[in-house]
């Protein structure tokens, strides 16, 4: 953010366009996140936070809380899933709360809760690159990498991590349908980071596992349950259930702004439902370098298009955080949070 | 066919155009196999019983057995899973040599086992219903439908057959990436047929379990081992260990060819590895009605395509035949084949 303007990479446009979109209002950061201009559990946090700066530092002297709780709850309603977003928003209007004063204080919070997702997502890489052989075949799916976050990334850091390590690595990447995410953003980060990568198609995994081929699985966390369930990309359950039936460790990275403590089990997590439109519409690139939107299916069809899944704790082989690989049990999860 | 031609639909451009795809020669039908102009397990072996039958057609007088064993080579080599078309090659190329009149006699055992495949599936159909109660959600995966065989289709003809028996009904179609089969053929089968369907994301299968929204998974298969263990499209064995891991009923529907005795396992399936372009690329209808390819990743991404999967006998419930449900082990598969 700079003045009242934040800057968002555009990542609906990519891996075929960079372009960087800049938003004046909180109303327009609600739009982006939406839209999924900006998308990601971290991303999605710093936007939020950002977004809540925005409405202080647009909100009239006169009637200045409803304005500013007005905002709030339009930031909250962008999108159900994420965690990363309420915790923030709820940290930066917190601060400015407590402050004499609030928009100083909130665009100082933003600005904060930013550098400490990047730093916490340095970390993550540290301890998970640790997780990491010279020689693994790393499987992950969707994009949780330093476009999904402020930086570095969380499923994605102990490979960047690992890489500069100089260990001998190659990633599987789910190509994430509807969206793509893993076709198109992971692939492009890890281009652009020299990591040698085959993109998959979602449902191979087990065959992959089931021929050993896959010595360990990372994936982010869109919100983490006090007891370890975890909300993740629609695709990610069916993954960790074959990765336990074929004893691949299953790992999930997240910042600890991704748990949910008010949540106690997976079953309360909202699972977020999107337009029918991008199951049956897939966006790329024709021969002549255009943009373009094609239907994939027969005119008229429906489609389900649930955006996240659960995977329960059982499945899950550790969570790395920022304070170190964590069991996925409440004991250990609040021990790490030092609740 | 009719006289030496084959008529083919062709699958390519399905749902967005019907075209019927005229094979004047075994070499034309071998390249509609190759290219999946024909696919699907039962299709692919009424292609090749034509392509054999043509072949013998078209044989000269000098040199008669060398051109139709060249021919017969070929027509093998055009794809390794799907078992129907060894069966098919087999059956009509004995048939024939068994013959004074081999020309002739190919031509017969190319319908006969037309025809016997389109009286499989309707069994199929049969005895698959009884497996569907009025309001079940089934979930199916790629197309194993009237278009992958002669007529009727094996995993879809229980659901017509309910249909018709005016059981309530309702089925999740797995898009089936890289190509789409599910999102193309099966729901434009399904529309055709007027059964109400949704198409899901591949991975989003185990989600909808976990949440109770599938009473049966039916699929079809491209060659079952002796021991029961079953090739089928990428994703299959996904979808049968989430299945297992909830309690899903999970069928495989075939007709008694897809069996291969020869092949005591399924670690034995020699598995087709397909152009990565398939994974790369999608293709679809623009808001102008052209039918066009784009690219769904950074360009110069690599991809792997296997095409198959195997799915071990222990995680399948039965497996519907022309001869009734066949529980997936050694002795029920020999007592049912009547070796």
């Amino acid at each position: 953010m700079k003045g009242g303007t934040v800057f968002l990479i555009d990542q609906t446009v990519l891996p075929f366009k960079f372009s960087i979109v800049r938003s004046k209002s909180h109303f327009e950061t609600c739009t982006a996140i939406k839209n999924m201009t900006v998308r990601g559990a971290g991303a999605i946090g710093g936007a939020a936070a950002y977004a809540m700066a925005q409405a202080f530092l647009e909100a009239p002297e006169k009637g200045f809380w409803k304005y500013v709780d007005a905002a709030k709850a339009r930031i909250a309603a962008t999108r159900p899933t994420a965690q990363n977003l309420f915790f923030a928003i709820d940290r930066t209007y917190q601060a400015a709360k407590a402050s004499k004063f609030p928009r100083e204080a909130a665009v100082r919070e933003a600005e904060r809760l930013a550098d400490r997702d990047s730093e916490a997502c340095k970390k993550i890489g540290e301890y998970g690159s640790r997780l990491i052989k010279s020689g693994f075949n790393i499987s992950t799916h969707c994009n949780a990498g330093w476009l999904a976050f402020v930086d570095y990334g969380s499923a994605l850091a102990p490979i960047y991590r690992a890489k500069k390590q100089k260990k001998k690595i190659f990633v599987y990447v789910d190509e994430t349908r509807p969206r793509g995410q893993g076709a198109k953003l992971t692939a492009w980060e890890l281009k652009n980071e020299k990591v040698p990568f085959a993109i998959v198609p979602d449902a191979a995994g087990a065959h992959f596992m089931s021929r050993g081929l896959i010595d360990i699985v990372i994936v982010g966390a869109d919100r983490i349950a006090v007891n370890g369930d975890t909300a993740n990309k629609i695709g990610t359950l069916e993954k960790a259930i074959a990765a336990k039936r074929y004893g691949v460790p299953f790992y999930i990275a997240a910042p600890t702004s991704t748990f949910d403590l008010k949540c106690s089990s997976g079953r309360y997590i909202p699972i977020e439902e999107r337009s029918q439109d991008e199951v049956l519409f897939q966006e790329g690139l024709t021969e002549k370098g255009k943009i373009e939107k094609i239907l994939i299916a027969p005119k008229g069809s429906r489609a389900f298009n649930p955006s996240f899944d659960v995977t329960p704790a059982e499945l899950i082989t550790g969570i790395i955080t920022e304070r170190g690989i964590v069991k996925p049990s409440k004991a250990a999860i609040l021990k790490a949070l030092k609740v």
